[in-house]
């Protein structure tokens, strides 16, 4: 089997924690074809666990992302086990010993591929769900020159405490697990992978997603317990705990601001982000709450609140679970890419 | 010491499941007198895993549980290490045997407690916290001519399907700590409580709680880890994992109409409760959502929807954490009580 996508050699990648990721890999698949103008581009960063193909239900002829009118790169998250993870990275920075990666650092290795590999030194659109929502912030705010628009939808700037306690309690059910061993399992630690996958699904969707039972009548399980073992455990079993983790501290450690440029002032960060924005919440998104959004917004000089009115949660935003979502998302960036 | 409890001796007391619970025991203690009418009774059942002491908050001179005129009964619910409970029953029920009691068992023991032992036949007022609500619920729908009013705070009549999700999370995240033994553990599994206090820390209060830094602020720790370590898992590590499962198994399976009065019928069993009713909900609360609360109200034919505007989520029904919350509670009760 030929992999569908391409590597990109990031070499010896230093990180902001004062680590070098040596030999650093970046996975990416792109879509479509770089127009003479080189102005067609669109980048699609990867969500927690997701790999470029857990994005590709946004793109198609006829969508907003429409590959026969854009060069749309799906840059893969550090972590997810496709660009460098735990999981694929040789001794001694293997497993456990994976170095910290921040969202910064993922945006800097992308836009590395955007203006040395691929040679664009423009972007018409950054977009992304959830942890990609927060890499699209770090595109806007790292480089605010380089995109005309940008749309994080279910996804934040910064992870706020809430969020990072949300995720406290998904690492804690994941290591309580002792086959876990500190990360250096040989065998999949289920029990722990089974619980997160537990704490995760009252997070996911929402209190009305559950109340009008859509996992049932939408989604077709056959009963809750059954939702809650072949959609959440099905989703976490298949998964490297090591790379659940590494992206889980990215996402903790998620802020636009804790960089150089900004030195932790996060209004600053927003104000700095020049491109057109569309904020994009889940009206019921438990982990994002609109109200997060609409601060972000406040602090933004171009940038628009429009939440997706669904009772899907977090899977308002993605990944194609919901098609009115889906048709409410492919809207918006229409109307945004034609402004 | 003494104990500053009674203990009402049930015999042996049979359980919706077909067990029967050996030498029940019903712990509860009493505030004020029962005065000459028998007419000033107030009953005030525990919540998830909090005992006696732990409610005793709402309870005081001048307020509206004042002692001084009511005849206040907290009956402690099995599984909460004071009345029967996996950690206080001897073999061969105990531990992980420990039989499964529902919140309709708990309400009919208690029924027994205040009939029989106390010799009371009519009640002024039933009110409770979170899965003291649930027991609350229980006793305007068993026993619908009883009681004049009725006050469930942040708490339903039924588990809903979210709230049961969230539960699973708990659970798995306690039990994968293999040191649990499936109950048998001879030393607390120490993890797996943690992991479950790191699970209940996202639920237990608000975005809105976490995004205002009141732990820091109001409650006064030194950093979101030291909330996390010194309050939950500070709260978490005394309680018997047994104890905590069982308790959690009743909140799960509560629904005032699993029963033979109502088999089932959720609206029916909602219709049938006479007793003037406050259904307050806090408005935050992420477990029990407002929504929850309304749909209840919906199908009583005298009951006020009474939201706790507040951002302490679920705390803001308890346990006295909040003054401005618990000056709210207590405002409301007087003014039911008064009419």
């Amino acid at each position: 089997m030929t992999a569908d996508y391409k590597i990109f050699e990031l070499g010896d990648f230093p990180l902001q924690n004062g680590a070098i990721l040596r030999n650093a890999k970046l996975a990416y698949k792109t879509f479509g074809t770089l127009n003479a103008a080189r102005d067609n581009v669109i980048v699609y960063p990867t969500w927690y666990s997701g790999q470029h193909y857990d994005n590709e239900w946004l793109i198609g002829p006829g969508m907003a992302l429409d590959p026969d009118r854009y060069f749309i790169i799906i840059p893969n998250m550090f972590g997810n086990g496709l660009s460098s993870s735990p999981s694929n990275t040789p001794e001694p920075q293997n497993a456990a010993r994976f170095p910290k990666v921040t969202a910064c650092d993922n945006v800097r290795a992308q836009h590395r591929l955007v203006t040395e590999h691929l040679g664009i030194s423009h972007i018409r659109l950054v977009t992304g769900w959830s942890m990609g929502g927060l890499q699209t912030f770090h595109w806007g705010a790292l480089y605010p020159d380089m995109m005309d628009l940008l749309a994080p939808f279910c996804g934040s700037a910064k992870c706020s405490r809430h969020n990072f306690v949300f995720l406290e309690g998904v690492k804690a059910a994941l290591t309580a697990d002792a086959a876990f061993a500190e990360g250096w399992y040989r065998e999949k630690p289920h029990r722990g992978l089974r619980a997160a996958a537990r704490v995760y699904a009252g997070w996911g969707f929402s209190q009305s997603f559950y109340r009008e039972e859509l996992d049932l009548t939408t989604l077709g399980f056959a009963s809750l317990e059954d939702f809650l073992v072949s959609f959440w455990e099905g989703f976490f079993l298949p998964k490297d705990p090591n790379n659940l983790l590494a992206m889980l501290w990215t996402w903790q450690n998620g802020d636009i601001s804790a960089n150089e440029l900004y030195n932790g002032d996060f209004k600053a960060a927003l104000g700095a982000i020049k491109a057109k924005t569309y904020v994009m919440p889940g009206e019921t998104d438990l982990y994002f709450p609109p109200e997060d959004s609409r601060n972000e917004v406040a602090h933004m000089p171009n940038a628009t609140y429009v939440p997706i009115p669904s009772i899907w949660g977090h899977f308002a935003g993605g990944p194609g679970t919901n098609p009115v979502d889906v048709k409410f998302l492919d809207d918006r960036l229409k109307e945004l890419l034609a402004s």
